[in-house]
């Protein structure tokens, strides 16, 4: 993983306001010295917190003059009312003034406690400390500022020659508990230097988000928060990327896809209580969202997260789940196969579980053994016809119920 | 809660066979002296086990010439192809012959572990030993003999006064897991000396299966196996129930609903690992599918349930569940109140947390006292018709998690 998370003309920053107890950064800062072309994913929750409107009303009012977004960590006001609209709006506007961005330029990002008003003391306290922070090199402190219940700070980055000139891209993301497909899924920015128009940049970050932060699952909630924000601000200089059919944009989509899907299996990694890592792939489905809603099913049992958990080889739960899914299922075309590693680099040879909705002869070491790995594929046939879909998901361990009992205390 | 279980005509047993590894009662048998109308509801899972599809097809061929049910635990006797369905027929067979019932006159249920085939030396050398066991007090015995992570075995009874004679009907269940609405939920027979036509006897299970059994979580998962059974010999003497519209009708389906209400409600108490039992009450939906769609994904939330393990009066998770629900919801048309207790005759008074999509003015201290609480009412008013719903559900909690990670060890 590469230490260098520059991206041309854009500085970082996280730092403390006080709005979290434990006094860890809760105040990031992601700001461009020329304005970006935006793009954003959001929750579908019905509850969406203020600065969600927020963001999906000043990117529809101004989608290619953004300076920058502002994260704040330990509140999420939501169910905040008018005073939640008003205090995300005050935030942006400080933010504005000390960077020298001109109105209606800054977004704004809350993750936290639902249903208490911002400290907007120490919030605007924090904006003076958090602008005078802003460096090229400051992404880590902006991806600790975000962290809520995440154990590590996750930022990643890629570089892609399109051109002819070297275009970069760093995002950050946080989790860790309300995690679930359905863009709805967690804090994200990502920043780059790719000169695009806006309509595609939207584009590529809807198709991106669909593989990546769509396709994970800690616990099946769904927050009143969730945000990617994709920021381009033109200084690779490279000729602008107006073509969907460009070569040019398929390079700028392969990345992001890549990129987002590593920042999403960071996220799963880091799950809340997660000590395991499992990718669920389901093949053969009558149709590929009916292969989603087999394999996201899996992902979000709690039997077969806790069989995960517990290293034990209980595929009878793989096909409770399959067939409560929803999905077209036919028991006798179904079958279950299952690897496991160390890591995505040591797999043990895979190993057929069940063959036509029946175990197979397999000996149970040789299961036991697979379950017992940190990262664990399944991989599902069912038969039907072409759809597939793969998820990644994390265990359901007594550590997610350590911390999600005693979140606010 | 009466200890005489007793139902004209019924015998139920509950023996070791030695299908668990522990020792424990694994095979129970209910048989009636006269030949039973029976009625059914069973898993819509599309792994459903072969005792289910044994049984469907035998009420249908016989729906008033049933002479029991016999039941193993410690093997679910599902995922087993037709090895699995020859097994249930020998274990119908070996017990119509031996209490001297006719042919196709037994149903089957099994309940345990996935994917594995019946032993059969051990079954069939236990159902000589169940038949001699059979006495009209076994009803305990048999309750026990279903259970598998159950801590507690689960039989209740009631008596309704019906032209004059005195109808009993008993009923046991079992759960603990896998246990979730959409009627595919756990095991459960009641037994009644009631004398009603078939067709309203079916009609009566599920009517009372959707106001019960169907109300309750524990994870959201949905086994392979679940099935009620109700079977009724007519000897309580008096004349023939053939009308759904009449007084007689209405008594038995108000006593077989608060039966099968508590028979759930106990499961629930006993879910896996709980501490707590959950009431939710969501009115004001749109419809009453709405209603019970908020309801129940609360009800499955693991944020929700662990906030009522942690006593943490978190209720951003309940709206994060209302957002996410599907459900039609408006933020700022939707209270939400909470009170508790030690059990259902003494409560704390009703406190308001949410107005109008805003917390109230409510003291943190007496918020913290109603999620104490080991049984806990939420009420939600949505606010947008007269749609309605009540489910139970339980906390998730450290030993869901053990119990669930070491099921098969």
């Amino acid at each position: 993983m590469s230490n260098d998370f520059t991206v041309a003309g854009f500085d970082a920053a996280g730092v403390t306001a006080g709005i979290k107890k434990n006094g860890n950064l809760d105040l990031a800062l992601i700001a461009s010295r020329t304005p970006c072309r935006a793009a954003g994913v959001f929750t579908q929750n019905a509850f969406a917190a203020a600065p969600v409107y927020y963001d999906k009303r000043l990117i529809e009012f101004n989608p290619s003059g953004i300076y920058g977004v502002v994260v704040n960590s330990g509140n999420a006001n939501a169910c905040t009312s008018v005073e939640g609209d008003a205090n995300t709006k005050r935030t942006a506007e400080a933010v504005e003034q000390l960077i020298g961005a001109s109105d209606n330029s800054v977004l704004v990002m809350s993750t936290g406690v639902i249903g208490v008003q911002l400290p907007m003391d120490k919030l605007l306290g924090g904006v003076p400390k958090v602008v005078d922070a802003l460096r090229p090199e400051g992404w880590e402190d902006a991806a600790k500022a975000i962290m809520t219940t995440d154990t590590v700070h996750k930022v990643r980055t890629r570089s892609v020659t399109i051109g002819g000139q070297t275009v970069r891209m760093t995002g950050i993301v946080k989790g860790a508990g309300m995690i679930h497909p359905n863009m709805a899924t967690m804090l994200s920015v990502v920043a780059t230097d790719a000169h695009i128009a806006q309509p595609l940049l939207q584009q590529a970050l809807s198709t991106a988000a669909d593989l990546s932060y769509n396709r994970i699952s800690i616990d099946g909630d769904t927050s009143t928060n969730d945000t990617v924000l994709l920021l381009a601000n033109g200084m690779a200089g490279h000729a602008e990327i107006v073509d969907a059919g460009s070569a040019e944009f398929g390079a700028f989509q392969a990345a992001l896809n890549d990129l987002c899907t590593e920042l999403a299996q960071a996220l799963v990694r880091d799950g809340e209580g997660a000590t395991k890592f499992i990718q669920i792939q389901v093949n053969g489905g009558v149709s590929k969202a009916d292969a989603h809603l087999a394999a996201n099913t899996l992902a979000i049992s709690p039997l077969c997260k806790t069989a995960f958990y517990g290293s034990d080889a209980n595929w009878g739960r793989f096909v409770m789940a399959l067939g409560r899914s929803g999905a077209n299922v036919k028991p006798d075309q179904c079958s279950i196969y299952i690897t496991g590693g160390i890591d995505n680099s040591q797999r043990l040879p895979e190993l057929q579980l069940l063959a036509g909705g029946m175990p197979t002869g397999y000996a149970e070491a040789d299961a036991a053994e697979r379950f017992a790995q940190k990262e664990i594929d399944v991989r599902i046939e069912l038969g039907l016809g072409d759809g597939s879909a793969t998820v990644w998901t994390s265990d359901l361990s007594h550590e997610y119920v350590s911390i999600n009992a005693d979140y606010r205390t």
